[in-house]
């Protein structure tokens, strides 16, 4: 079920309040490195550092008041988890991140500046599901999930829909393929705010699930979370997957060392931090270079929390 | 001898063509941490990542038309010396940039892609000098300055002009403190178009000729180069400092380790990269935090060039 071309103008409507309408940054040395005309969508300057803001604002929005009054709750130690704090605190409402014991403090720490609730719980997808579960129960909060939710997917979209709205003629438009959340609503944008432009995701080599999932034609699982991007180790769902198939022209998948090469690309030349994630289509952009040649291509630059004590360069 | 108002706004007619009005970046966030509201003018997005690109071009393009078929020449191993090289070659002019024969391979590399000519020499102040002039004897090129020089002045003032048209009603403007080139350009700036706004420098403890020169009324030495902030090791010169006397309201001494964590505060809150000299102004404004509440505050931040392998953090 592939949404609607009013449904993205609705979403797009109802986050843009809440939301940066991020820069889009151009760079003449990278053009020429690549024999392509870059834009960078630059959602690491979004709200809480990345394109997850939108997708959370949008499914809180999304929910009829008095459900909104009960709270939200999320399973998430990543950006999911901080994005949908501070979409609650904005909205002022409540939030209650479900997070690993062994999530690093930095993490904690953010969710908690951000006003939400941590509940702790063992560091299995079980253990989340359940302490997620309880909450849901317990508070009559509503569960959100960081990518396989029609309104997250939606709320994703609207990064696609300002590029395009910046940037209309562009030939292509490439984001980053992890829970799969992001380039399904890039996707959607193409299809109806570009005029005959593909979507093509980047994806790591060791968690390649989607791009091997749209060879097989049903949902494939990562055998491996041996990345750096570690955005990426989770798993395509079942609402994102039939976009996926039906709008994303194809995936192309980039070792861990083409990653940290196109990362350090884009913070010597361009001066702003990415995280590792971020830099897997650009990657995927240098890796088949021939393709993408004298084409426009929009690049939707997911975030930018990183970890500066522990860089891969 | 300060420069009157027209010659400022001859140099920014003459040098707009040919550099980037740089971006202006805010964030509620590092608001909120200093009690101030914050402009960040981002000369690490300028063309070869600093602001020395503007006193580069200034300089040659205020030379005679037959003088500047001659070339120039300059000593530096670092942001200036690419600056010339990068201005000579996008105005189709020869360039010679005297470096040390210890420079780093990437200063040599990046001064080569930007197409100048390099005469390496010994690693003393007298072998670099005794070198250019040569080259001013044996090519008739002619010598810049990186900071003592009036056009390179001028040229460097044009960041603090474009930050005050954005932001006419700053209260203060900041800017680091090394040769004295940009504070001196930009105590300029506030002059001339701010309305009543002071200048701040900031400048490393370990380093601060300037700071001392300022009490004493005579330009004092440095008597050590031990700071992380490489840009800002050099000394004041005879023709800013009238200027920074007369226009500078005060510079504020800072250690270390406060430039780092000023830093890495903006890396890991703006998500931009910028270098250590850069972030010693508002490192300054976070140590002497008092006098800067509740005021508009405009902060150069001078360049991003950064060696990633050889990170403080």
């Amino acid at each position: 079920m592939i949404p609607s071309k009013e449904q993205l103008e609705f979403a797009y409507k109802q986050v843009s309040p809440y939301i940066y309408n991020t820069p889009i940054l151009t760079s003449r040395l990278l053009d020429d490195i690549s024999g392509v005309s870059l834009f960078f969508k630059c959602e690491n300057f979004q709200k809480m550092g990345a394109f997850k803001m939108r997708g959370a604002v949008n499914a809180i929005l999304s929910l009829p008041p008095l459900q909104q009054q009960k709270g939200v709750v999320t399973h998430s130690s990543g950006n999911f988890g901080q994005a949908v704090a501070l979409a609650a605190k904005n909205l002022g409402l409540k939030a209650y991140i479900v997070m690993p014991e062994n999530a690093p403090e930095v993490k904690k720490q953010a969710v908690q500046d951000y006003g939400a609730q941590i509940i702790l719980c063992q560091s299995t997808l079980k253990a989340r599901e359940e302490t997620s579960e309880t909450i849901v129960q317990e508070k009559g909060a509503t569960f959100l999930h960081p990518s396989n939710q029609i309104e997250v997917i939606l709320g994703n979209a609207t990064a696609g829909i300002e590029l395009l709205q910046n940037q209309p003629n562009l030939d292509i438009i490439m984001a980053p393929v992890g829970g799969g959340g992001l380039i399904a609503g890039t996707a959607l944008a193409a299809k109806y705010f570009g005029k005959n432009c593909k979507t093509i995701g980047g994806e790591p080599q060791a968690v390649n699930d989607a791009y091997r999932s749209l060879q097989s034609g049903k949902i494939e699982q990562n055998t491996t979370t041996d990345t750096l991007a570690d955005g990426l180790k989770t798993q395509l769902g079942s609402i994102n997957f039939p976009i996926i198939t039906k709008l994303v022209d194809s995936i192309i998948c980039v070792e861990e060392q083409e990653i940290i090469d196109a990362m350090r690309l884009i913070w010597e030349r361009l001066k702003i931090i990415i995280e590792p994630s971020c830099a897997v289509p650009f990657a995927a952009l240098l890796k088949q270079n021939k393709q993408f040649k004298k084409k426009q291509v929009g690049i939707i630059l997911s975030g930018g929390n990183v970890d500066l004590s522990n860089l891969p360069f």
